[in-house]
């Protein structure tokens, strides 16, 4: 089938296992259960359901949530052409069809009852029904449903309903533990070991605001870019301030602190 | 008639009925008397409905309601074509025509005004008037009304009015007596009973902390999720976590609170 | 002419005389008077209006208001068709044209501000500008309004405006005198009276209940529901806790008052 | 002009001048200035403009604003047709193109700022730009603009724009005083004087409560309901309770103030 | 080009400057430099832009803001045709091309953010990007941007963006001097100098109840208005309170006040 | 490629380099890193952005973001066509094909959802999900994003989500040093430079207010004006009201401040 070959995975993607997560989610899959992956910003939740997605052989079909999307985004409606109407599957009922697994990403960006379209797709059921059309979708054998999912971002606006949560297994996530996350930067920019392990200690510091006057700690990602920078022939601490500092915060007495962090790890 | 077909239910669904609820349920059906079922997330409402559907022999369309849906998506709409426009039937026009139990699961997510549609059906009338096409289908004699509805969502902003209220007749669910829910939970996934009531003393004390903590109880379907993970060959307290503590809160205290009870249950 | 007898009413609706309002409706009608229907759920306000039409010979048009009525649902809209478009014409067009009785139930729902169409047929006037066609409708000479009121339901965000109010002639109703009511119960299920009257008295103390804890009393319609059970053969306490305390109310203590109220009268 | 008989006003519309207000709208008439018609509900302000445009022999264009009322309502659309889109004036571009008064009735009603693009045409422009055409209409020498307010709706969220007031000449209009008000309800029902002084003093009862719990006082058109039930066979106090209490207020004191007067004067 | 002469003012409008802000404009005109006129409602702000629009010689094209204003209103859109979608310039679009002056009148009623597409017209890049189409517009040498700007109406929820603001050259406007006012109201009414003196004495003191109850004064517009009813035989007390006192407020107080300040004025 | 010529910039943007920006943003793009480019209105992040698109010879598209952009205006829609629909790439879309440099100005205008379609292109992915053709678009190896933020605007309802800004390495812009502005207004506008200084002087008064009553400090764009309107022979001190003083703001205080710093610098 051509539109699963177009969402299959085909080069491994580079992926380094906290712990076992990687067991739990193949036996999650090999029951079909729903998956709910928690986590901050940045720590990797979207790579590794990119690694599963290749490591079970699998097509992936990804939907970046946002508060705009509709049922019909997921689901699927009807064009206008020139002989009549035509049906256009969404990308949830592609993936139901032809047995990807679907992630949605940052759930918690959509309408809290737009997400109750996948509840027939997470139960015994696992059926879609598309009542514009009048059709019932069983569910491919191989399909599977990914939410992730920052409980950062938890809030009385925006929550999922539990009657939603109670529908999935879940996985937390976290930063990487530092040796791991200094040979990930180290891995992906060909930085070498020192400075790698530098830029995690900045980035540590960064974290430790968290709840202090930043909302987020600092990212895997932003280590990865001020690394790159680095290799780039960037000054070490332009590179920190640039990637790890000026991009999450204007408040002038978090960046003093991390501008000091900065200066004392790269002296 | 094919779409009767559609919606027939040809294989007995697994259901355990907990009191008298399934004679009451065709004492009313009898009488066509239209039908409210309130529980919590995971009860088993909709299996309850699915199985009557199936035990009286009538069809069942069911339709998850979201806050988005307009009297349209029930009632139906015109779509354009190339020789002009079509009607589609809507699911609950669809089902007042074949005479199908039309089944509207979490009520009260729909507009508290969209639900003012289905008055006409659910009185002594039994007609639904399509405004868009100046007809007026007289419900089918098979024809019933049921519908969903989770207390614990009551709110301010989203509640039945009392004039929807005043149209069902209703039955109270609540997740399983223990015994009950074991034998659920083992006949569902094939675990051993010993381990099945493991699950069921967790789940209980995780229901013990709702209104503590927790906004709702954990359901027989994450117990059942759990079990299968284990049947899977997830070691307990890890398929325990993930399917009955992490999807459904990230208080820490809570979490703290549900792990010690996930490991003094299975030592 | 085809419309109009497809809205008549050919057999007379059971109605049950409260008063002199029959006499009062026929001098309003003989006027042509706007009326208004004043009174709780489920008393029979819609019952009333349909009898007085089949009692005056005169075709219904009921609507069933709701927040998201346009006045486009009112009076019509231009459909898109193969030639270019076609004008439908909405149901208080409709009553318009053909001289029907046009009745919007639970005017309140609407907005507010689609309800100002309706002035022009409440006045001397008697016409509906049909401004997306260009067309002054004038009404029938046996055209006549009727809304109803749900006065439990005002509030500041739902209330007629005045000068809409001051439009109409109005009929308070209440749930029926106690002997009438058993008699209103035992004439539409067939229960022997004295079950009928012991319907009633549980009824009654439900409504003492109003305002202290329930939004509105139980109405005739749940009676009639309760007796129904009863003749199908269900318990009397379990009927009347099925259809007349569960759809109400979650509240445990007015439950339990409901609950000892049924038991002390069917012991 | 065929567009400019279907407005005409061929029967003199029964009107009893309360002051000097003829002469001065025919003098803004006269020099074209815009017109704002203040007053209570049911004070007969559109009966006044129904009158000036007879007697001044001009067409009449009445438009029952609303809140959901757009820009294009008033100006105009393009409608779909078999062989592209065709433009439809709306009422307020007709009036200007045919010469008619352009009444909208209770202005206040639609959203402030739809209320802009009457604004060229209320100054020494005398235009009105339809920008979806791009054409500049030059209103006829005949055009008028006239509309009415009702001060008691004023409010934080509904009130006129300055820069929208200051483009009109305003009248104050209130109920007639009593030998006149009694006079026009006797000339418009054929009930006896007697009488109609009678429904004058309840309804003078009635406003006096203005402020005191009622928003609006009884209005002229409420007597005249009252004298038609009367002359049609009612019982006075039932036609007052029926015609002047009941449609305007729930409370249960002022209906017993009410009431009171009513008896008071018809023993 | 025809557009271009739709768009051009003929005949002179009348206006007397108030200070030097026509050899102001012709400056900031001769840079192309954007204008924001700033003043109360009806001092003659848009008049101002008019006459200066015929002393350059260049088209104007005005667009009245409002609420619902969308970018498409401003930039164009496609409409629906026999053979394919066809594009219509929007007015900003238009006097981009053509170079003509755009006036955005009362340009703090739009959608805040609306305005931001203005922006490249207003910098250094004199384009107007049309995303639709994906065509960049230069902007015609001849072309400026106007806007209008009350700001009195400034609040939280409507006030110009600074990134907006600093995008404009500025100039106040006020009521002209008592004299001067006089002489606008006599030469365009031809009302004798004495009671054009008289009028503008009377809308003096209604400016000064501005803040005091009043949200802005009485307008020129206002005066010459009452010029105009005298003019045509009115009584100038009765010319005064129609055109002056009646439109602009309700509250009896300053009513009072009014009332006095005429009656004194004219006795 | 056509589309790539259209959006190349052919002749070099004037830009005044204050400090390293140049360099470290070549080696962002080197790595096509997403940049954030930080700083107050008017201080020249737009200009930096040209020209660092003209020094690398890559096309650039800009979007100024609003809050009604939806994400089909940066992705594409379908456009009805005689012959059926037809898709249309948006800015974004075309950037990443083309290989441009998609420039989102003032994004935190957008709302914080829409910013969700950029994700898969900042991350490792560089892909744009087409959801509504079903196509995966890999971004062009020259394309880059950037985007630029304003931190005055920063506020609970409009701010970027942290997951957004941690996709990004972020540049401080700021208004340029003394020495440097006036030079940039000598060079811009040919005003002599002791004229420049003074108004740069001016400028600087200005700024030190914001806080104090002025939410944005006047910007070189504002400098830039007043130096055009006295090169073109307006008096400085109008010139420096006009431009400087009156389009930020109507504060009586700050105005006096303003104006007393205009007559102190230009006696």
């Amino acid at each position: 089938m051509t539109a699963k070959e177009n969402y299959r995975i085909h080069k491994e993607p580079f992926y380094q296992a906290q712990g076992n997560e990687v067991v739990l989610f193949e036996a999650a899959y090999a029951a079909r259960l729903p998956v709910m992956v928690k986590g901050p910003t940045g720590c990797g939740k979207s790579r590794f359901v990119e690694y599963m997605a290749w490591k079970l052989g699998k097509p992936l079909i990804t939907v970046a949530c946002n508060e705009d999307m509709t049922a019909s985004d997921l689901v699927g409606r009807y064009l206008l052409e020139a002989n009549g109407t035509r049906w256009l599957d969404g990308p949830l009922t592609t993936a139901a069809r032809i047995g990807a697994i679907c992630y949605l990403d940052e759930i918690v960006e959509a309408r809290q009852d737009t997400t109750v379209v996948i509840h027939p797709l997470t139960d015994h059921r696992r059926t879609l029904p598309i009542d514009k059309k009048g059709e019932l979708v069983e569910a491919h054998q191989d399909f599977q449903l990914v939410i992730s999912y920052n409980p950062g971002y938890q809030s009385l606006m925006k929550d999922l309903k539990q009657s939603t949560k109670q529908r999935f297994t879940a996985f937390d996530f976290d930063y990487p533990e530092a040796a791991l996350e200094a040979q990930i930067v180290a891995t992906e920019t060909g930085l070498d070991g020192e400075s790698s392990a530098k830029l995690v200690k900045v980035g540590q510091a960064g974290r430790n605001l968290k709840g202090h006057g930043l909302d987020e700690g600092i990212s895997t990602r932003l280590l990865v870019y001020a690394a790159t920078l680095i290799k780039g022939g960037v000054d070490a601490r332009d590179a920190c301030r640039m990637a790890m500092a000026r991009p999450i915060t204007d408040d002038v007495d978090i960046r003093t602190t991390l501008d000091h962090a900065i200066d004392a790890t790269f002296t």
